[in-house]
């Protein structure tokens, strides 16, 4: 069966997650009932990232089988046909060998949390970023975040319902950068524990409005333990923003 | 009386443009209800550009007078308050001086078009930008919108509608630059006529996708004629982005 892969955005706020659940509009779910409109196959759809409710995407990644040779255009037009009116769409669609997977072939995840500092209540970025009314210093936030870089166990900013078999990952980039009343937080990763990007986030805006130091956020990772996490930052501001591999 | 000047944005979707009118839910409607309800006066607000219908700003600016005076932070905030749940902020007040005025004060008005040049409907981006699924070139739109810089009578990219004594204005700056998928137009003058941005942008188009040679555009500026017009881009990729005093 000819394997094809995916590269697909989403705003993430209509949706209960990317992964399938009965009875939940779920990115996941979305995507295999276009393909059953579309050739009359239900396909296992596998994604690089299982993004939670209300996370958007501009880069998620998918593969899927099917039965029959498709030329790859007529898959992206035909499925964005039938994902109206959903806010998903499928940027490109690519022949790829029979031993590439989405999930277990991908060497590095790019995140991107975008955050508005001022007073005023989002109105064109709203559901689309986090808004914090307190100055945050940005220089500070971006200082201690290279705390959290390299090779940690990172229970504390861990989802206690996170099933990842060991809370170990490698780290390799956080950069927290202003530009204007925007600051951005990119995060870069071979993979990420559940909610990990989000309660790093959290933790990095206690930084930013004083109520932390950075010595603050190193003794929290140290404690590898949840309830030292500072706060989770919402779903809005996240995106999945590119897959290597 | 005190004079204040205001920085608005707004998402335009839900507005019948900036101009205050009868049975229609305007921008400039919602601020004087917003002040209204404030300070209990009805406030002739003065803005800088008036933006048609569905069309965004991140950078209005508006001026007011107040019977008596407050704090600049305590009207920013409690007009936010009032304006909740419209798609309009108040960025910053600030105390003004008697004659400063808004519209006629005003150097500079900046403004910015949002193209998205992929074949995939928009997610995030919906309302905030224009698709265009055919490739634009970029490069050949930007050379060819050099000959609508500098002091030229407009009337080919002028509503029909349009109130200006005259059509002859001075275009500083129409630049268009691509970044990945996304292509913008930044046009700057010190005024513009009505529909002129989406006007020019629309003809813009058309030589971005080979319909239209640079030829043509200047034969459609040189033509002083409404119906030379390429066609009229939509309101939702414009923003005002900023008003230069």
């Amino acid at each position: 069966m000819p394997r094809y892969k995916l590269t697909i955005e989403y705003d993430g706020a209509p949706f209960s997650g990317w992964q399938i659940q009965a009875d939940q509009k779920t990115v996941q779910g979305v995507l295999i009932e276009a393909f059953a409109a579309f050739c009359g196959e239900t396909v296992p759809l596998q994604g690089a990232g299982r993004t939670d409710a209300g996370v958007h995407a501009r880069g998620q990644v998918a593969h899927v089988d099917l039965a029959r040779e498709w030329d790859p255009d007529t898959v992206r037009d035909a499925l964005n046909a039938h994902l109206r009116p959903q806010p998903i769409a499928i940027l490109a669609a690519e022949k790829t060998a029979a031993d590439f997977n989405a999930r277990t072939s991908a060497v590095k995840r790019h995140y991107l949390y975008r955050i508005v500092n001022r007073r005023a209540d989002l109105t064109l970025d709203a559901g689309h970023a986090w808004r914090i009314p307190r100055p945050l210093d940005a220089v500070a936030m971006h200082a201690a975040a290279q705390t959290l870089v390299g090779r940690h166990d990172f229970t504390t900013f861990r989802s206690t319902e996170c099933q990842a078999k060991s809370p170990v990952k490698t780290l390799d980039r956080l950069d927290v950068v202003r530009g204007g009343d925007e600051v951005t937080v990119s995060a870069s990763a071979r993979s990420f524990l559940h909610n990990q990007v989000r309660s790093m986030v959290g933790s990095l805006v206690m930084v930013g409005e004083g109520r932390w130091t950075a010595d603050d956020l190193a003794r929290a990772l140290e404690a590898r333990d949840r309830t030292a996490c500072g706060q989770v930052a919402p779903p809005d501001g996240l995106y999945l923003m590119r897959v290597d591999y």
